[in-house]
């Protein structure tokens, strides 16, 4: 946890920025894998962990706003419980830890939220993404899960605020992105022919166990990186393959980093291999180089866009101008996809409290419909504090060439000959995570290496290590 | 998945044991870690496992034993999934392998049901353990999800058939003990001064893992064996603690293992901690003969209970006849939860289902009071074909010794300055699973070493494999 000091001075500034009524947060369950008593490994709401700190399964916590007092409701541990699970530090101790100094029965937050109703209160909560928080919340207000209503101003506060880093929490993403660092090397030096995509997958998962990081997101760790979310990992490695991984961890406090790096399964990229690297690593840099306040991270997608159709013009797979093929969407045949976004205790930050909040603005709308623009998570201009990812990538998906080359879709800017030498290339993407500064940006973590000498070499050196 | 005639054969027996109306199985989704699309990683319902076979969240489906049909409801992938995630087997295919000719669309399993409503047919589903299906019941059926009514009709016919496993379900019992063995073993070979529990937690998961397993429920991997549902791991192991490992993994197919071994983290047992564990060693030994149809379970666990006991008397923590204590339940100051649970696709087979089912019949119903019996999990008669665990255990919990000591509980069979000798002793416990043959048990699995002898051994030759 953060000082008190941190969680009080957190919830003083939501407070300030809410007009009235009372902020309902709940935290989360214990998620029943296969019955109710064997649940997934628990983490928090990080919402929740945002301005009180407390990991433990089924509390919830009101700011009372017009009254100007926070509560901490839930349960204390009876003998019971204690005998099957120990003597553990009490909730109104960890609540005091957070600066909280009321708490209550969790069977009082119902009479709590009826007061605040019967008086004509606002009771402002989050959209739940968790089933047992919709049933909860239907309840404490008398209604159906249907009609649940979020509230705005809540979110856009919280937003607001969660979007600009402290200087602890950019502390713990960077030792987020560290460990994330170390289970991409360690990828690096298992990955070669006959190995199973598995074993890299759960290599890592138990190097970052290790240093007690969970997964921010179930890790992509294939040899069909043409395939965007793939989950499968019962492929075997074999010479030519291109291999991606795209993993990160998660810190005890909540942190993630998001990392992607794209290599061969051999020792040395093919020509063909390396040539199209050389265009997304190109977009990269200089998607890079443009992050500073005020410029609409959009702009920066679509410029990367531009640099990408710029190499596959070079290549023979596009033609035209590449300015044009961008305006009629003729990239994304190959960048399906957004060039990133903000990061923090979610790897999709905030993502639960609604996309076009976090990414976008009422003056700029998110593009809902566009195929590639409603991919992009965030397009406004950015701020000092944001914390974000930057992921260009080029990916070759037989089903959407098939498609596009039936419609004759953009035939001014694809060579559609030359890109079905390309069908069963995969995918490239490359993946960093920044810190945007006063005038610009800041790489975090160490640095993890990304040129294809470097990767090469890197491999090269290591290939011995692990047997 | 098995064959097809194996979900067919099943339904099929279901069907003639639930007089009527339809059968509604609903399976499970992707439970949200932190926002909606970070999941948990993807593990179906049992009982939609042991019908259907079909490894895919948000499907569901219907028996519909009137118009004797079976039916699966869930969506095909749309393009732009499969630009997303990559072409896969389609639902009508894996519902075919299943044996199921017709696939509807997610959507229409509520005009199924409305239709059967209307008809006057009767509804029966299951208790939803995860909220997600308790909101998608109550909505199918109009109703709220407090007012939730399963059908006891159908739980009862499906506890029965799946109580008796065929032998193909027993080959993957016994694959799944085999990678839980095989777990223990590493964690005997780690264990020692100086590691942290959670490391070896992190490396029996790496290793199941590997062998494509998950857990088959959260590893106890703990110095503290006293706490009996101790999931903290941040523990340092050091010379003279006594180490307890209750882990086991799940197959593919959702199988599942459970063993446990307590051991010295030195290399030697201490006395104190060798005569403990030759007491709960000889009440397993002879709990384990007495494994046979007809026997009723609560019978063997009292029966441990008295050995339990007899060995406390011997040592001087007990006093007095030591079938009156157990009458008494003076053993449960020790020996606080049961003497074991079925074992099948769940860990505690079908407890989503209701203990009372399971465990226990409408004659001689749970015990839902009585400290120690009200956690015995399996009750009735044995019968041919079930699987259990048999793992007594004695635990000392501080908290428990004091409050009873404070009410001079059971002062006639306790010696409590004796048992205060105890206090931080932790605990020990010893599982393995069996079947249930027709005239007496079968181990399953390969076998693990349980002799404190045995385990000595295996660890001095052992000792310099792990650094």
């Amino acid at each position: 946890m953060f000082s008190a000091q941190t969680y009080q001075d957190r919830r003083g500034v939501l407070q300030s920025n809410v007009a009235g009524g009372i902020l309902l947060f709940l935290g989360n369950i214990e998620n029943p894998v296969n019955f109710e008593h064997n649940p997934y490994y628990f983490r928090q709401d990080s919402t929740y962990l945002y301005y009180f700190g407390i990991q433990e399964p089924k509390i919830a916590a009101i700011i009372d706003i017009d009254e100007n007092k926070t509560l901490v409701f839930g349960d204390e541990l009876s003998i019971d419980d204690i005998v099957w699970m120990g003597r553990q530090e009490t909730l109104k101790e960890k609540s005091l830890k957070s600066g909280v100094h009321e708490t209550l029965p969790y069977k009082e937050l119902s009479q709590y939220v009826l007061k605040v109703k019967a008086a004509g209160r606002k009771v402002h909560y989050l959209p739940p993404y968790q089933s047992s928080n919709k049933i909860i919340l239907a309840d404490l207000l008398g209604i159906r899960v249907a009609e649940l209503q979020p509230s705005t101003e809540m979110i856009k506060a919280i937003v607001k605020q969660r979007s600009i880093k402290e200087a602890q929490e950019i502390v713990q993403i960077e030792e987020a992105v560290n460990v994330s660092n170390e289970m991409h090397l360690l990828a690096m030096r298992m990955a070669r022919p006959s190995i199973k995509e598995y074993e890299i997958a759960n290599a890592i998962q138990y190097f970052a166990a290790n240093k007690e990081c969970q997964m921010s997101y179930p890790p992509i760790v294939t040899i069909n990186g043409g395939i965007l979310h793939n989950h499968y990992r019962l492929n075997t490695m074999k010479e030519g393959d291109l291999f991606l991984n795209d993993s990160g961890a998660e810190t005890v406090m909540g942190y993630a980093g998001d990392l992607t790096r794209t290599f061969p399964v051999s020792n040395t990229f093919t020509t063909k291999q390396k040539e199209i690297y050389e265009i997304v690593l190109n977009a990269f840099n200089n998607a890079q180089k443009l992050l500073k306040p005020g410029t609409r991270f959009k702009d920066i997608h679509l410029k990367a866009a531009q640099h990408l159709v710029e190499g596959l013009v070079d290549l023979g797979l596009m033609k035209g101008n590449p300015e044009e093929a961008v305006k009629n969407h003729a990239h994304t045949l190959f960048f399906q996809c957004g060039l990133g976004h903000m990061m923090g205790l979610d790897v999709h930050d905030m993502e639960d409290l609604g996309e076009q909040y976090v990414g976008y603005t009422e003056a700029e709308p998110k593009d809902t419909k566009t195929f590639g623009l409603k991919s992009l998570r965030l397009g406004k201009a950015l701020e000092t504090g944001f914390v974000l990812t930057v992921e260009p990538g080029i990916y070759m998906i037989p089903e959407l060439i098939d498609m596009w080359q039936a419609e004759n879709k953009n035939a001014e800017f694809i060579n559609y000959d030359k890109v079905n030498e390309y069908r069963n290339f995969g995918g490239v993407r490359i993946e960093d995570n920044f810190l945007i500064t006063d005038d610009s940006y800041k790489l975090l973590g160490n640095g993890l290496i990304k040129t294809a000498e470097d990767i090469e070499n890197y491999r090269k050196e290591h290939l011995a290590d692990i047997k």
